[in-house]
């Protein structure tokens, strides 16, 4: 789930963003130390070969191949693709954070316009909200790694008490290749569509209204099961990747102390750790961790949006709305600047 | 079809993107192997003909040239044009996504507010949505060269049954030198406006709805239609690809390994495999060619949206939804957290 | 009228976009070849004074000058300028496309609510259409050079039937110092009010649907115009056109080939040909020049939207539309898929 | 007022945008020929100083400084900053462009749907839409400068017409310490309501599109008055202009012509004019003043936005809209299409 | 709360923008004092152990870690990150802006379709608006350190008059782990719903009206919660903000003034003063600022929104609006134009 900092930046004072440095959950640290590991480990093995394998002919060449890295590493354009790159997958991430479904709008207006303190007219209530729950269960199921944990087979929403048998077997019985997410928004329009003709809603604004906001509701789902279907193109994520190992592996080899007694340009100084190597590994490596972290947002990051929490509290809101506050509000009273 | 590999990006883990990088489908190799093939092709030409062609005057004449191309190859202003112009292109590309016509909408209400069950009703049910598909068909086939295929004239729409002969009589008779894909929809309305005359549309508020979401539904037809007719600028597509190929050139020339006997600067060592050039090659022209396929999304490349499947799927849908889910929901009943 | 190329580039393949550099029309040499030759031609002259016309002391000072100007060249940020100024033309040049009124939903509707098969119902609808034409033609002659060219006087819209003679003296009898092409668009809502009261729109719904419709037309027409009158502000054009002009003139003096017998810095070979800074030349001039023909979409360039090609289309389908097509439809079938 | 230069650029064509060098009002050259001239007055000084002032040790010690302001100048990121900072004031600019109020549409509508012929329906339309226009006068006295200026208390607004005493009496009788420009909007709304009751609207729907629409307007109101109340934070432009100004004080010491006997690199040559520090002293104050003209639209640079202008206008258009234009067109006429 | 500085902008004139930077409220100066003094601090610590604290050797050796210091910060993408990460966070800043919920217009529509002028129905009017009011309360609490520190419990609530000690138990009967900040909000359509059964709210259009417009204020109220629950990714924040430190790191050490004696290159002369890297700090920790001030618009910084002041005045003008404000308007008078 998503960790929100904000309390922490509230006021920009000294050491606002440097504090947030030392979190280690959804933090940089924890998603690049492995690959940290593994370029330090090369770096060292090369640096080892070089000081204390290679003989001297060889180590001229090693210098040689080192300048012409270094000299090279450079033409590689990586801030810029990193740059736009992640652009690109920072607006996708937040679009989708604002195409995620939430039925409160479309509970409050049931509550208000679908009358009857009955049993049918609860009844209708609770199964209008349920079927928007269920869509959006299916939808998530096909795009978030961890719902599908949670809900491997039909069977398992049924448990859940997302849909009844009945339903199930209504569902199976339309017959189409294609995702059916959206047949249970359409049974809630035509359980509308009876409930005006039974007078339930009483007018037919109420009803217009049901099927505008059903109509967002359905279209926050589409969003969802289109940003899944259709990545950032292939080809831009592999040039990217590309760019970005293939300039860390120029390091490993570029930025190689060489021996001072050579007078080679640039190498007065032999410091063993090279710091500022290791910071650009950590930049450009981060940089491209921002966009696959972001790229997905449906996955086990500790970053990624919490679907399961989202689809508990959607249903619990859900019936609250229709069933607990139906018609109810607290008994009206003078407020304190009445006069 | 767009190859999703949303799935496989779900979790920032170590060997995350680099993985992408061994798939071939949409893949960049894919699109680059012959541009690649050409460019090393020349280089070694040039390479030969350097090492083992030219006599020694002319080798000085050659490293001179190569030595200017090299300094001079790095005014062109390749990342910063290429970065504004892929973000232009990613972000048509993406709203042409978004101008795609689903039906979904139009036809759950269809099957919502046109009643009637006997045959007549099925048939104006079955009809409106029909016309609607036929109109998208009509923008699609000339926008996408794969649906062209499928349909190439009217007779084959005729045949696929989006269309039947009698209409495609009234359609011809409409005489008009522009495109006149919008005249389904205009007989869709009309036949909503007979359809609420004979109160198989039983109130104001749906005929209206209906019209507010064919308005929509039209939008996105000429949106896709527009882009289509509207490309980017000639001009600014000539700029990038002669400022990529200019630059791709003369490193052909400027990135020779020269005889380092010769003590010029930067060239003191012969590695016969211009390694770094190699990935420039591969950054810049992946980048033109991330450019190259998406700015028409509406063909036959690997990651284009597949226009004859949503054409055979809206179909499916369309009737679907208005035909066998007519009015029908599954029995309601009480869900597990009734009380 | 702009140039479609999007079927030439639907597949990405080898050779894709370079197959665009052979095109005239709409093309970046039409655009430049005349700012070429004059740079040619200056970089000639002075490439012929300093080789023959200038005596041993005055090379030197050219070849100083030269220097300078080659060293201090690089400090004009033309790129950053370029980039960011497009990008605004860009957006700017995309909004007024969708800016562009487009009756076709309007008439659609007119079609549909409008109702009476006699001579005074189709007066109304063709008058109402009519007057949504008029007011369009009215804004482009303001805006388009090349729909000022045909209507350059109010007779001449009078001629091409979009305004009767009765009609053009109520315009006229209208006192006011400020543009009135919103007066016919007033004059639909108030025949939509006067029809609306005979009976002829037979309800409310139908009436504000018409209102909102034409609301959304009048924005268009309102967003062509201030599109025309707040123009990027001229002082960011200056700007970007000093840089741009400025780094070309120092180009000129800095990059002439300099005697390879002074042994000056990057100045080891005579190739008489600067092919770089023609390159230089192409890319900036034409990326300006990308600005200039998308500045004002509405002149006579190969690239600007046909104006008068819209106005012609629209008035002919908005007469389909509610005229020739008023209520009818094909006669209802079976489709192919019944069973 | 805006200076439009459209028409001038409708066509791309040799000299297009060079033409645009040679005018003055709204120029560059206007904005900047001040802080010009005291930067060539500065640079001179130092020059002077330097040539004739100074010993030979001083003379060394100025040119060390000189070398060390050039070489640390290229540090200081303007190009970036300026190109950042210049897209978001751009994008401010036209947004508050896009807010203006227009009370075209409002009007149009007034005198659509409230009804009446007699002096009082005569009243209460003129009264309507007087309301819309003393709200945005009172927003704009806020904003604007020059419309303070117009307006410098009540009694001018009184006086102009668009408030009457009565009018004047009741809004002061309304306590709150906030600012009340939306009182007349209100107003508009219980005006509304009571046509309604007395018939004069005839119908709920009529009386629900002046609500809609009102709103609209009141939202552009509220977004002129809060780009008024939230600047830009005043730390990015403080950071911008302190980029900008050092980077330019840095160059009057860093860009002196040195005595080229000293063989100070890049110093071969004494122009005495500094061509190309004054055409970067033109790039970056100009990109700043671009800036520095748009961040506040409503004042009196050349470009800002005529708004004295608007009111007049506005006010103009309303009157004509609901009196003169109320209920009437022109008769209806068989156009010369008929047949 | 936000500091406006438009109005010393209003005009582009000499001295415009330098003229800011003599403000200290809001300053940059105020939000980096303490940073500067650490680090010209540890800039003077290292510069005196160098001049006086080292041996020979020592200076030597620290001469060469100076220089590759120096040489490898420029490797830093500092701009590039900046750039992109501060574009970022000023849209999110906007957005935010634009999503605080303002209740005027649905205080207006209450006032106008919330018919009675008996307690009752004064009653209904008010309580309407204070649950609009008590639910922003709910929001911002859980937002704004400000609005926390004012009503750290729900009794402050109850004291300010926001809600009675009957809505404050009706609240906490309702169970739901979640946030129920939009409970107040369900309350407002309750007793709309009511209002409309009363006859109150005399028809449909208007209750479909007040549902449409909560439903908006609704959406505000998520927003504001959305942008405090999701940050942007802390990856991200995390990368910037080490890019940027460690630049400055750097500087600290590759900035020295060494000894000129020694012949370094680039050191020439000792100024002892560094102003550049100086100005660097300012430059690049000044624009990481702007991000720390921009991040969390809702704490206590000099430029935050300022949450409270906003509570209190929404409070006043929504009982402004549908109180004092119902139903009246001044008397109709004939304008001075009437004629």
């Amino acid at each position: 789930m998503t960790k929100s900092y904000s309390l922490k930046v509230a006021n920009a004072r000294l050491g606002g963003f440097p504090r947030l440095l030392l979190r280690w959950k959804a933090s940089i640290y924890k998603l690049l130390y492995k690959e940290m590991a593994i370029f330090v480990g090369l770096y060292v093995s090369l640096s080892v070969t070089y000081r204390f394998a290679l003989n001297e002919p060889q180590k001229r060449m090693f210098e040689k191949i080192a300048m012409y890295c270094h000299q090279y590493s450079d033409l590689i354009p990586v801030s810029f693709l990193l740059g736009f790159y992640v652009s690109i997958i920072y607006a996708r991430w937040w679009n989708q954070y604002l195409s995620l479904p939430w039925p409160d709008r479309l509970a409050s207006l049931v509550g208000c316009v679908v009358h009857g303190p009955d049993e049918r007219g609860r009844l209708i209530r609770r199964t209008m909200v349920r079927y928007l729950n269920l869509s959006a269960v299916m939808v998530m199921r096909g795009v978030s790694t961890l719902v599908y944990k949670r809900f491997p087979t039909m069977t398992h929403i049924i448990d859940a008490g997302f849909m009844t048998i009945a339903e199930w077997k209504e569902y199976e019985s339309l017959e189409s290749p294609h995702s059916k997410f959206w047949v249970p928004i359409n049974w809630f329009c035509n359980l509308a569509s009876e409930a005006r003709q039974e007078g339930r809603i009483r007018d037919d604004f109420a009803f217009k209204a049901l099927m505008e906001e059903v109509n967002i509701y359905r279209g926050c789902l589409g969003m969802i099961y289109s940003y899944d279907w259709i990545s950032v193109p292939l080809v831009y994520t592999q040039v990217v990747t590309v760019a970005v190992y293939t300039f860390l592996l120029s390091c490993l080899m570029g930025r190689q102390y060489l021996d001072p007694e050579q007078k080679l340009e640039g190498h007065d100084v032999d410091l063993y750790i090279p710091a500022f190597t290791l910071l650009q590994f950590f930049f450009y490596m981060g940089w491209l961790k921002v966009a696959e972290q972001l790229i997905n947002p449906f996955g086990e990051d500790d970053d990624d949006f919490d679907s399961n929490w989202c689809i508990d509290r959607n249903l619990q809101i859900s019936y609250l709305a229709v069933d607990d506050m139906y018609l109810s509000h607290p008994p009206l009273e003078k407020d304190i600047y009445w006069n």
